[in-house]
Parts: structure tokens; C-alpha cells; sequence
């Protein structure tokens, strides 16, 4: 494999200044003021959200059809120019940034919801959608799109980075909810990959072959995507325990039991500590569990029974539950408020995301073994997870102008992605690679399978054009 | 890309008598006895459940690790010839025919259960490990194995065809349930896909780019797979329409309630006077839908209760159900017997498998005209589905020794298949396309889609030796 790989074209080098006037006029001519080259505007697309440095591309462009992407991506092919996607620029791992520069395609103006299927559950949508805006869209159908990454991502990016949060556990991920795509390749064809049939087993997987491609083998410009019954009742509560093992032991119990739990979050001590002090909370400052089953009024009443049955074996206490919808907002409060909520803990400090998955048999020796460093290495970092899928974030609160801090929470980060990879896990749960996670691919896939993800990318943008930089192609 | 596609090898001609020779001499000392090159044996692994005639390959090899499928396939490799994967021999389309001669690697002894995880709700097994063996194997655990395709198909083919059957609409098909993979590629590596992380977003999916790929891509030599909790309960019943479309309406009603059916099947009035005759019922001759749900006790009767509400609403009748084991039996009787009673309505006959899948607002205009077209055709053929995914199967009762009548069966098959996709839906939901349906990936996916495909092959297996001559490789 590794033969074939060598077979393709060397990684682009920057395009000199001569081809991106070139390329900036022929764009403008077509698409006019549509077209954004001012430094504050391309710094805005390049940003990233940790200490991966700003890379801006040359030029901005905003096409509005599928067809106007594709123009736009044969010019980039004609001057080998790199091409990077643009949703919202919610990602958190330098997705969007441009190291050799290139063309930004912001999907902003892409914002059409092409149908609603409601008899089918599915709709078709444009990639700068985001997921709140089809929410609303979808509010007098009885519908909704589950999908929930945090952020109001837009649904482009979502599928980019292959995302999920916190209601995976029972929905599943964007590769669980795309049914078909319209991507344009690198060569500026448009490719529509599957049908809206529910299933189908016509051939290789190219839905899935695109989701969480990152745009580096093509532009997605057209989603079609599961939608599903918003449920008559919603119960949800909270749960405190003495430890993070006992916590992570009532989930997996609940997980076993069946109960079709829809979400399932973890929030430690050092974040409830902070929920407490931002929202004026008074929970006990130990591990916590907050839940939401979705269903029929008698249905989620039960399952919230049972759950409180589990918690208490495993000493859970301060269980409550509730199915008002007010009363569910204020049970669950402090996972609402977690991230303005950790900021309070170092004001001026930044955020930093970080995001592994374990399998959940492993959660509990990761996460204690992640709270042992964060101590050791005199970091504030709240924990937050997606405890059902064994999905957790750390958040060291970094002082981003003192370098050895930096530096203490990168070689933090670097252990924690260690610890789940060394755990059978994965070195980004829902997160993506972007830039920040390419070093760990080798190690988690085997140097077969990372040769075979060069292969795709070879084969199928052998100019390496589309988001380079990013996953496999340097 | 119709470029890069050109640049691949051509796919090989049959490898001569000497080759083979060399070849089989080379296994046999390897292998010894397990090389077998009997005609009987040759063509039993050739075999097809259609009009496609038998392709025997030249030589049947069964391996017993993944590291003797590799040596097994660098040694194809090395003499270009052809290596056909082969697991329990149920597959519909002749995905195990060997047009061009060369290897069958059959998986039958490849049959260890590597590893249960219950903790985490997964399992690490070999290819040739049936479903029902591993179903069986997990018995203690309080866990199983959803996916039902009806015959006792081994894990690995199941792998290869993506397949599903009757619990897909709850439990989803073999795309959503395989973890991680380990595949030997055209090239003899060893490829692990995914760990056993719930989720992940690091980098191209290379699980589901072999999940379907039906051993044109590499051999599946392991799987993980997802399991499930045996439900506390099970709920299951019989509703019968006076038409076919007041029977979808109840199944699109029941499905956009959020009522989470783990089974919701279909039988037409053709099907159930078989199943009338076949198994002593007496069941009313007209429309049926079966379902089932899975949950607490007081769950699943709740559920129960309202689909009774909303078939009601659809003009059903004869509404029955139970949660007694026995009792659920004896309802389900007649979907369990279909096959055999199919049969039975023309002795002598073949029954002969179809297989598509329309979005679910479509189901009902797709089967009328499709009864319509049996009629017109005068076919004795009965009709089942998995409706809830929209996905369902004629048999036509075909009398192979007539040509004329084959030939009308073909042609009824085909514009059911082009019914089907004008509909926007699939060829096939889940036999996989095998040599049956190749001839339709074109027009179900589009020209640029189908040149993506075949440059996903031509990077992965430049010299077409892997199941050569299905999906998309001649």
C-alpha cells in the first residue's frame, strides 16, 4: 500500500503571490463582492479556539449553490490552490485553518432547507443550516434532529467532523444520522451518494467515506438526514455519588439494564464546584449524574424509577427526577452552565477542549488516572462527559501569556490522549483531527490502516488540494 | 476521476491451468488437507440461489487465523489470481460465484469467539461464527445479537453484505453494529479499523468502507460487534388490514409516534393464504403487519396497546398480542413459517429472493404496483417486508425448467428494482448487489458516484483479484 501512496503527488507548497491574484480575479469576476480578502476576515476564518496558531487563507469565498462550490473548486484545482470548508467555525482542533494558505469556502449563504419529509423522517438540507436553525424550522412537525454537539455548529460542519454529544447514547452520531450526501470532489464534480432509502447495501459506503473526512476529500453541499419523533414526555433528574468509580459503575448498569437512557452526563466535583459558585447551585461537591429518558408519559416515568434504583447500589444520593419541563431546566442547571461556568473559575483564562473516548469498562480507571494528573501537573480543569459512550472533556483553564502553563497543559493533553488510546479507546470522540490530533492516527490505527487512509486520500484528491494539513496529508 | 480509474490494471483474465497448478501445490504444502479442489466442493462454493448459473472457483482453501488468510492472499496475490471470501454460503446475488476461477477462502473453520465484553456491551468474534452460534455462546451473558437475517448466516458474510432483516428498524443493520474490523487487504496486510471506542472521529471510516464491500475490498478476519441487553420483556402481536395501504399508514403512524418497534413486518394476502394452508391457520386472506416490542414489562404493553390505538385508526382488525413467550410463537407463526409455506404454494418450485427499499412514504404506491405487476405477469409470488425500513421481498415461486417463465421472472424482477429506485430508493436493502445487481448501480447512484467507487477499488485492489467481477469491478 505504502507503494501506492508514494505514487502521488507531492503536498502542494504555498501558491505564490502571482497565482492567487490571478485566482482572486477570476473569482471576483464571477462572484463579485462575494469574495472577501481583508485581514480581519480571513483571520476570522482561520481561528482556532486552543493555542494552534491563527493560519489565515489567501481569500474568502461565499458561494450559494452547490454548482457555484463546484466552480469554485475547479478554479482552486486549475491553480492547485487548497481549498478549506467553512461552517461556523465552532470546530476545536485547527480544522479551518489555512497552513498553505488557499480559498476559505464559507457556507454561510447556503442556508436553503431543500425538503421535510415528515412521513419518512428525514429532511434534505443545505450545509449552512446549522442544527438550531433546523430545529426551528422543524418545530410545528412533531420532528426534531437530535444531534447536539454544544456549539450551534452548522450542519455541514457537523458532518465534516463527524460530531455527535450528548444525546449519541440513544440517537447515535452525524454517521448515524446522515442518510446521503451531495459533495463536490476535488476535481469540482458533484457526487450524490446514497438514496433516502432507510438502508441499502447498493455498494461501497461513500455516505460514510465523507462523514468525518473533514473536508479534505471533498465539499459537502447537500445533506439528507434522519429526523425523529420529539418524544410526548421527557423525563430528567440528577444523581450525586461518593466517587467517580461508583458513578461510572451505575452507568454501565444502566446501559446493561436496557433502559434506553437518551443522555447521560458526567460532571466532577471541580465542575460542580464551579456550577455552584456561577449559578448559585447548592449540589454536594462530588460526581454527578444527570440523565433524560425520552418517551411516553408512563414509559419515562419508569425508566427514571429504575434509574434511581441503580443509583442507589451503586450510592448514589440527592436523586431527583422530574418530567416538568421548567423543573428539568433547573435539575439540570449546572450541565447547562458548565462551560461559562468553568471560565469563572480563572477569569481571563482560556477554555481549552480536549476530547477522548474509552470504552466504558475503562472510564472509570481513565478518568481517575486523569484527575491523578491533573493534580500532579497543577492544572484547573473541570470534567465533563458523555458518560454513556465512555466520551469525556477535560478543560484545563489555561493562562495562554505564561508559555510554561501552555506548555504544562499541552504535555497534559498529550497524556490524556495516551491514557485513552493505551485504554482501547480514542484519541477524539466526537472532536475530530484537524490539525491538533494528526500525531496520535499512527498510533491508534496501526501504520496498515493509516496507509490505507493515505491511499483514499490519494486516490481521491491526488493534488492533496482539499483541506491540506489536516488528518493524513501534511 | 474517470482518469485515475483508467490508470488501474486491467481486471485479469482467468489465471491458466499453470498457475493454478503452481498455486495449488504451494498451498497444499502450506495447508495440506485444507486445500480441497474436489468439483463437489468447488461448486457448492460457487453456488447461487438464482438463475445465475454456478462459477465454481478452481481451488477451496480454509484458513484458521487471520495470519494464514494473509499468507493465503499474498500468495493470490503474487500469481494474480483471484480470491473469492466465503462464509456459510446463504448470500442471494452470487456474491461467492468465481466467474473468473482462482480461490474460495472459506472462514467455516475461523470460528473462535475472541472475546465478550459485557461491561461495554460488545464482542470480538471470527468470521465463521454464525449469528445463532453466537447468540447461543451468549447465552448466560444477558446480552444478544440482534441482527436477523433470517438464515444462519456467518458474521463475516454478514459483514460483507451489510446485512440487516427483521430488527433493523430498532437495532439498525450491520453498518451501525460493527465496532472495528480486521481485514487482510489485496496485498496481503493486516488492517484494524477502529478500537472498541463507542465513537470516534479520528480520521476516514474505514470500518463502514469495508462493511458492505462484500469481500471486494479485503476479508474480514475479525469483527467487533455491538450487543445488546435481552429485553426484560417482549411484546408482540398481528394486526390485519383490508388493504396494503391501510397497513403502511399504520406503520408510518406508528414510527413518526416515536413508538420505539423493535419489529414491524409485512405479509401480503398471497403470503398468508400460504401460510393459512402451510400451517393450519386461519387468518384473514388480506394484509397483515406483525409486530414486536422490547422493554419493561409495563413498557411493552403500553406500546403494544398503542399501536392497537393506531391501527384502529387504519381500519385494523383481528388485533391481537401477548407477552408470553409461547403465545408470541404462535402469532408470529405465520412470519415464521413464510419461507416454507412460500414453497408450498408450487411445489417444485424455486423460490427466488428480490430485494428492495423505498423511503416508507413511498412503500404503499410501491407494493401496489408491484402486485399489479405480478398480476399482469402471471407470477405466483408472495410478498414480505421489513416495512418499518421501508425494505421488502417478492419470491416468486419460478419453475426453473421453463425458460419462458424465467425469463418472465427476470423481467418482472427488473422493473421492480427500476420501481423501486425511481421512488428515490435502493436496489437492494440488504442482500448486496454480488453479481445480481450490478447492472443497476449506475442508475441508482449516478455516473460521478459509480467513478468514485471504482476508484476506491482500483486504489485498494489495483489488480482486481479480490471477489473480482461484483459491484463495481468486471
Amino acid at each position: 500500500m505504502t507503494v501506492i501512496h508514494a505514487k502521488s503527488s507531492p503536498a502542494p507548497g504555498r501558491p505564490d503571490a502571482a497565482t492567487i491574484e490571478r485566482l482572486s480575479l477570476a473569482l471576483t469576476r464571477r462572484f463579485g463582492n462575494r469574495v472577501i480578502s481583508s485581514l480581519a476576515v480571513r483571520e476570522q476564518h482561520g481561528h482556532t479556539t486552543t493555542w494552534i496558531p491563527n493560519q489565515p487563507p489567501d481569500l474568502v469565498v461565499l458561494p450559494e449553490t452547490t454548482a457555484e462550490v463546484a466552480e469554485i473548486v475547479r478554479l482552486c484545482a486549475a491553480e492547485r490552490v487548497p481549498v478549506i470548508p467553512f461552517g461556523t467555525g465552532t470546530s476545536l482542533e485547527g480544522h479551518l485553518n489555512a497552513p498553505l494558505g488557499g480559498v476559505s469556502v464559507d457556507t454561510s449563504l447556503m442556508k436553503r432547507i431543500v425538503a421535510i419529509h415528515p412521513e419518512d423522517l428525514d429532511c434534505v438540507v443545505e450545509p449552512g443550516v446549522t442544527r438550531k436553525e433546523l430545529n426551528e424550522h422543524l418545530r410545528d412537525t412533531g420532528l426534531f434532529f437530535p444531534i447536539d454537539p454544544g456549539a450551534d455548529a452548522s450542519i455541514g460542519g457537523m458532518t465534516a467532523t463527524r460530531a455527535s454529544g450528548t444525546n449519541a447514547v440513544r440517537y447515535g452520531t452525524m454517521k448515524d444520522n446522515v442518510l446521503a450526501l451531495t459533495v463536490v470532489t476535488p476535481s469540482g464534480e458533484i457526487v450524490r451518494t446514497g438514496t433516502r432509502a432507510r438502508k441499502s447495501s447498493a455498494g461501497y459506503d461513500l455516505t460514510r467515506l465523507f462523514v468525518g473526512s473533514e473536508g479534505t476529500l471533498g465539499i459537502v453541499t447537500e445533506i439528507t438526514l434522519k429526523l425523529h419523533g420529539i418524544p410526548e414526555a421527557i423525563s430528567a433528574g440528577i444523581c450525586s455519588f461518593p466517587s467517580v468509580k461508583n458513578a461510572c459503575d451505575a452507568v454501565i448498569a444502566t446501559i446493561q439494564s436496557g433502559l434506553p437512557v437518551a443522555r447521560i452526563e458526567f460532571l466532577d466535583e471541580v465542575q460542580i464546584r464551579a456550577c455552584n459558585a456561577y449559578s448559585k447551585l447548592t449540589l454536594p461537591e462530588t460526581p454527578l449524574l444527570l440523565f433524560e429518558f425520552h418517551g411516553t408519559d408512563a414509559g419515562v416515568r419508569e425508566q427514571a424509577e429504575r434509574f434511581g434504583d441503580i443509583a442507589a447500589e451503586y450510592g448514589g444520593s440527592g436523586f431527583d427526577w422530574t418530567t416538568r419541563a421548567e423543573d428539568r431546566s433547573r435539575l439540570w442547571q449546572a450541565r447547562h452552565d458548565a462551560y461559562w461556568a468553568s471560565l469563572g473559575l480563572r477569569p481571563g483564562s482560556r477554555g481549552v477542549a480536549s476530547d477522548v473516548c474509552v470504552p466504558i469498562s475503562r472510564l472509570a480507571e481513565c478518568l481517575a488516572e486523569t484527575k491523578a494528573d491533573i493534580e500532579a501537573t497543577g492544572l484547573v480543569a473541570p470534567i465533563a462527559g458523555h458518560v454513556g459512550d465512555g466520551n469525556f472533556h477535560v478543560m484545563p483553564l489555561v493562562a495562554m501569556e505564561d508559555p510554561a502553563e501552555v506548555e504544562r497543559a499541552e504535555g497534559f493533553m498529550h497524556r490524556l490522549v495516551e491514557r485513552a488510546m493505551r485504554m482501547d479507546g480514542t484519541c477524539t470522540g466526537e472532536h475530530g483531527v484537524g490539525q491538533g490530533k494528526m500525531k496520535y492516527l499512527a498510533a491508534e490505527h496501526g501504520e496498515p490502516a493509516l496507509a490505507l487512509m493515505r491511499m483514499l486520500k490519494s486516490a481521491i484528491d491526488p493534488n492533496n488540494i482539499m483541506n491540506p494539513g489536516k488528518i493524513v496529508a501534511a
